[in-house]
Parts: C-alpha cells; sequence; structure tokens
C-alpha cells in the first residue's frame, strides 16, 4: 500500500472526504480519581494500579456487563452498564503500550509472556502493542492477535485503522501511552469515568496538555459511585 | 462565651446532637479545569485567574442568574442556573482567604483597599478574611462587612458558624484557603463544576489530599460547557 510510509496525520490529510467519514473514530475510555490519577502511587508488580488504585474500578467490576465479558457470573444493572456496553463493542482493533501489556521491561527473554488475560483475551481483534523491542505476533483464542509495534504511536495506529476499517480503533491504555495520543492530536473522543476518591498521587493521565487539543462535551451520565464524561477533542 | 477558646472541632464535639442539627453546613463551590487546575500558570494582579483561566468561568458569566447579582443586564437561563442560586443563597457568613479579598502581600499599608468587588460587594453577610496581619473590620453597603482574622483556619470558622447561625458558611476561596479546609476535614460538602479545557499548570484544587475525607457522590448535572458534580465529605 502506497501510504504505508506516511505517518497517521498524513495519511488522514490525504484521504477523501469520503473515505474519512468511513473511517472509525480513534477514542480511549479511563477511570480517574477525583484528583486527577489513574493509578495510585507506588506501582508493582503485586500491585499493578499502585496503592489504593483497585478503588478507582469497584463500579466496573459489580457490573454484570464487565463481569459476563471476563468470564464471571452474577453482577448488577444500573446506569454504568450502556458505558461498558458501548466501551466493549464497536472497535475493530487495539493499541496499548508494552506496560500495559505486561510487567516485563527490557528486551523479551522469550516469548512465553502472552498477556495479564490468560488465552483468551477480552479484545477479540488484532492489538498493536507498542514496544522498543521487536517480536513475533501472539496468536490467541477468540481472534485476538498481539503485534509488536516498534516504530511509535503513529505507525501503530495507521496499522491499527487499516485492521479496523470502518470500526474505531480503541486506546486501551495505559496512562502514558494514551497521554502520548492525546498530546499528538490523534484521538477523536473519550471518555472519562470520574471516581470520588482522592489518591493523593500516582500517575496522572492529564498533564502537561495544554494546547493539544480543543475538546467539547458531549454526554454525562450520573451512575452509582462514578461520573461518566465523555469529549470530543478538536471541537 | 465561654466555646470561644475552643478550636472549631472541640466546640463542634461539645455540641449536642440537636445543636449541630441547627447549624448549617460548611460548603465551598469551585470550578475547576478537567486537568485539575482552578487557576491557570503564572497569576498575576493584571491576570488573577492566570494565563487561560477565565475560560473557566465562561459558563458562569453568560448566566443571567450571575449577572443580575453582579449588576449586570441580560444573560441566558440553563440547567447552571439553578447551581448559582443555589450558591448564592442559603449562606450566612463567609470565609475568603487574603489573595481572593485583594492582591496586598504584608502588611497592611493602609486600610484603602476594601475588596475586588466595590461598595456593595455580593455576599451581604460578614466575610471573614483570613491574613497574618491585623486590620479593623471593613463595613460595606448591603450588609457585607469583611472582618480580619489572623489565628486561623479554624478560628475563622467558629466565629462564621456563630454569625451564620443555622446557615450554611461558605467558603470563597482561593484554592489554598480552600484545600486547607478540605485537609482539615471541616468540610461537609462541595460542588465542583468541571469545564472542558486543559490548562497544562497553575493552581491545584485536589493536591495532596490522601486520606483528609471520604466522599459520596450526590449530585451531577449536565449544562452546557460544564458539568456540576456535588460531592458529600466524610460520608
Amino acid at each position: 500500500m502506497a501510504l504505508n510510509n506516511l505517518s497517521n496525520r498524513e495519511h488522514y490529510g490525504r484521504l477523501k472526504p469520503v473515505e474519512r467519514q468511513l473511517m472509525g473514530k480513534v477514542r480511549f475510555s479511563i477511570t480517574m480519581s477525583l484528583d486527577g490519577f489513574v493509578a495510585g502511587p507506588d506501582q508493582s508488580k503485586e500491585n499493578p494500579l499502585g496503592v489504593g488504585g483497585m478503588a478507582l474500578h469497584e463500579w466496573l467490576f459489580e457490573l454484570e456487563a464487565w463481569r459476563k465479558s471476563h468470564g464471571e457470573r452474577g453482577g448488577v444493572v444500573n446506569p454504568s452498564t450502556p458505558v461498558v456496553e458501548e466501551l466493549e463493542s464497536g472497535y475493530g482493533a487495539v493499541v496499548m503500550g508494552r506496560n500495559m501489556f505486561g510487567p516485563i521491561r527490557g528486551p523479551w527473554e522469550d516469548e512465553s509472556w502472552r498477556g495479564w488475560w490468560g488465552g483468551n483475551p477480552p479484545y477479540h481483534t488484532p492489538v498493536f502493542v507498542l514496544t522498543h523491542h521487536e517480536r513475533g505476533a501472539a496468536e490467541m483464542e477468540g481472534e485476538t492477535t498481539f503485534h509488536f509495534v516498534t516504530d511509535g504511536i503513529e505507525s501503530a495506529l495507521a496499522r491499527a485503522q487499516r485492521a479496523a476499517g470502518h470500526r474505531d480503533v480503541l486506546i486501551a491504555g495505559g496512562a502514558s501511552v494514551t497521554r502520548q495520543f492525546l498530546r499528538a492530536g490523534l484521538i477523536d473522543e473519550f471518555r472519562l469515568s470520574l471516581v470520588p476518591i482522592l489518591l493523593g498521587g500516582g500517575e496522572r493521565l492529564l498533564d502537561n496538555l495544554r494546547g493539544s487539543t480543543s475538546l467539547e462535551q458531549v454526554e454525562v451520565i450520573e451512575a452509582p459511585g462514578v461520573t461518566h464524561l465523555k469529549y470530543r477533542c478538536n471541537a
């Protein structure tokens, strides 16, 4: 494909309006504490969300919609349910950072680590993992395939968009990769699920982003223990 | 009054339950950017809200309810209107920091500075200004009187609560004083008006507050260009 060597912005810029309309959105969805953290302080292998960070996702873990897609039974239905259903549908490819894929740093010692999610990860699409170290693709059950991309976020996004076709590309995290996409102006839309806890430290999502995008508030959903806010970028 | 020498917490601890029920709430209301700032970077006398900070209050300045209480005509009515009406009613005393009262630092050279608000400030109750430097009270038109308190937030709050009676005490700001009240566990309820802008720097409200209070989300109002979130403290 002749557009292969172009950055995503250049690629997008050369598309005809009708082609742009056929492309899905680039979006992410993340839970944030009221004081702005998406993970607590002192993240570790034992504590991947940092101290206190698990409390961020209590609203999610209790939902039937989430439990079902992760092979668990029970759970509740409430105004957060459509938020999770929307998050888990409509995308055709995923991009994530290496820290989201696993705790291993530096070169891959071998290819035995295949993500946190067991043999059948909940993505069911191609997943493009950003890394500085080459590695062969890992085909999983349920149509998830992990591809490892070593030439940066714009290249990963271009590959994901080709894989997704008219469907959305989901930026799955973590915070650092998501922030890179925001800073580069590559996000179309995002959801913040704002939880009334004060973590006091940890990883900030919205750090140093002045001027990177303009935002339009497009939806607010009040749910038990969380408010879901949706914003359109470059409005 | 025998309770005059007690801290506010001690004072409150000695009240009978029926007396506590008769007291109003201690509350504040503040506008925050999506990245957590209540003022932009580089605050100055010319730019009291810092670079970009005026954009925080666009939702407010266009409201008829706000314009009316500040002697201006015109403006719109929208879902933000009851938020402003609630903010501007039901309180019987105000506490504010010195930076909110004016730009002067250090000892008062004279008593000519009487606030940003002209001869008839929009408070219409006693206002207790926290300062390290003694100064006589300033009686204004419209029943606003500025009292200057030099012995700390708990003393200012005790005086404000006595003045307010069964009505609320409003902590008017700025961010530093409001954060001190939060950190000391003295706030009953607060409203954050969250605006979809990224200031990228400036003054954070919710900084270093881990463990200072637990929060319960009690109300969410979606309005044009802003989401109003209300939380109860020590829930």
